[in-house]
């Protein structure tokens, strides 16, 4: 078994685990930085390893259309093209062709869509994702499906969730590199019995994990959380969970609290580009605005990354406001921190027994 | 004395020195990074640290306007306000008036001139530039000199070099910090009797240290190494030579030839964020370009800096083109590598009495 769990909560669903891959192991619950495009934005693979990012994302979709697969392949993989030594998962690519691509046509084969970027063709469906995914190499690889839109009527979430399961069907069925682990998804929108057929569906199927797809597309925070409650129990015990998407600190410490072990999200690199910085509520502050140029603190007094050990508000401040790439990468710096933190909290809880503790305290004003 | 000579090159005019500063010692020759506002452009300083950069420039015209001698005063300086512990040259904001600033009016105490950012108007002259350089804290401070624009006719360059030496006289009697050095700056355009009578001039108000300015305007390469010919000899012996704004590799090694010790210019980080990279023969190469879509080996096989050690021309093309903001951060890490370290086989040609040889293969093709 490639995933054990070392311990639970005695309170909430949480669990404290570990997840082996050909390139190395993966401390859980963990997050996940995004690295759409062979790169997390703005930073490089030293400054994650700094950081204790165990694994990171790689996006299918993007990588299929720039650099494409030719020039990964000739690299040997994702992992020494972007010299990133340590565990990558990778998505099905399903979710932008969905969400980026126009002029796309479903067949049950797969979808034909045209390139966000020049708008040429492709058709890429579960055989085509997985030997996509093969050629990336990455320790961790996504079943194809279908991210249902938010809302969706019961009777197209249903469909959208049937297409899911056969395309997981054949995506179960190909070949991948030794070592590489499958992990399937659940749909099903916010219908209780279609997220638990989908589970049931998917168990049967036997994949290495599973995760949690279609939320945090626009539903609110109480739908998704009871989402997870109808979900995970649905899920065995000894695979790894995983929630795609998700979320806001908030939302990390609740999902870990329904027995969720793994993250992805591009809130703290994303909202870094747009100044903003997380801080002990587990809120943001908009540190470009005008009201702290001469706020000579760091941005969390308590944070012990880069940032806050060296640079000002007032100067980070300047940096944004100036358009100079120093600030951006402060943020960034600062807010990856942020994440990788709160779950390097989150398991030292968890290993003292103390997460229900952690839950009701850890967001609190300064 | 902040000077010393430590030995010369016993066939070129080049020399070994080092240089002290409240903020520590500067090996000589040196090539100082660009930090125009408050931030070696897409780098930390702690990087700047690891690439062995001893001292960077600041740009008193920039952050004059923003983030503004308030903030820095509060602050505790610049060094202190960007995180930056070794020294700092700050210019004295003439350049960018002549060069940036619309509606400028001259009178005999400065120049009335419009911020280039938001229209507003504002007053610089020798004695409010020293004014702002004390508060910046800078280790050396530039005079107050007008760049001769090129080409400039032998009675414009004369009434420039004129007004120059008047304000640099002002400058030079305004009270510094304790420890801050003070450097005039030559002018008068391409014409010997110019030179030599601005060198003079200033070598009478025994300045720290001489900059020789004006150049790298327009003018041809050989031009350049002209007026450097006439001018150098025109300087003391004793005292630190600094060409402003210059240049290519080739040019750095033929000024350090003609005995220049200090060197500051923008070529290396804005070319790395134009996508070019350079190379063992003193240019550079498009990385960005199609055709290193597919090249495996690094920027340069026998660069030891962080960028070529670990990644392929393939991969930093890739980010380049899908424009990853970690592109344009490996090419400024490989190009102020590539000063700095040619700076430093510089100093090491020089102390094993070997510049001349040196100079004459440094840069090759492979």
């Amino acid at each position: 078994m490639s995933f054990k769990v070392l311990g639970k909560c005695p309170v909430t669903g949480a669990r404290r685990g570990v997840l082996t891959t050909p390139h190395g192991k993966i401390d859980t619950p963990v997050f996940m930085p995004v690295g759409t495009r062979a790169s997390v934005k703005a930073m490089l693979p030293d400054e994650l390893a700094t950081l204790n990012a165990e694994i990171i994302l790689g996006n299918t979709y993007h990588l299929f259309l720039k650099p494409g697969m030719e020039i990964i392949a000739r690299a040997g993989g994702l992992h020494r093209f972007m010299g990133w030594e340590r565990p990558i998962l990778t998505d099905s690519g399903g979710f932008q062709v969905f969400s980026l691509a126009p002029l796309r046509e479903i067949t049950e084969t797969g979808v034909y869509f045209a390139s966000h970027i020049d708008g040429s063709r492709f058709f890429l469906g579960p055989k085509e994702s997985m030997t996509i995914q093969r050629t990336l190499g990455s320790d961790i690889v996504m079943a194809f499906d279908e991210c249902t839109p938010y809302p969706a009527d019961y009777a197209a979430a249903e469909k959208s969730m049937r297409q899911t399961a056969r395309w997981e069907t054949v995506s179960r069925d190909c070949k991948l590199c030794d070592g590489q682990q499958l992990f399937g998804i659940v749909q099903g929108s916010v219908y209780k019995d279609l997220r638990q057929e989908s589970a049931a569906g998917l168990v049967a199927l036997d994949f290495d994990g599973y995760a949690i797809g279609g939320l945090s597309v626009g539903e609110p925070e109480e739908v998704m959380f009871e989402v997870l409650d109808w979900t995970v129990p649905s899920l065995p015990e000894d695979k790894p969970r995983y929630l795609m998407g998700v979320g806001t600190p908030r939302q990390l410490v609740e999902a870990v609290a329904r027995g969720v072990d793994m993250f992805d999200c591009v809130l703290p690199t994303r909202l870094a580009r747009h100044g903003s910085a997380y801080v002990s509520d587990g809120t943001t502050i908009p540190v470009k605005a005008g009201r702290y140029s001469a706020d000579f603190t760091p941005i969390d007094e308590n944070c012990a990354c880069y940032c806050c050990r060296n640079f000002t508000k007032a100067y980070v401040r300047h940096l944004l406001n100036v358009g100079e790439i120093s600030g951006l990468r402060l943020l960034t710096i600062h807010n990856l921190y942020y994440f990788l933190n709160l779950m390097r909290r989150i398991r030292e809880a968890l290993e003292n027994d103390a997460f229900a503790e952690f839950r009701a305290n850890c967001f609190y004003r300064i």
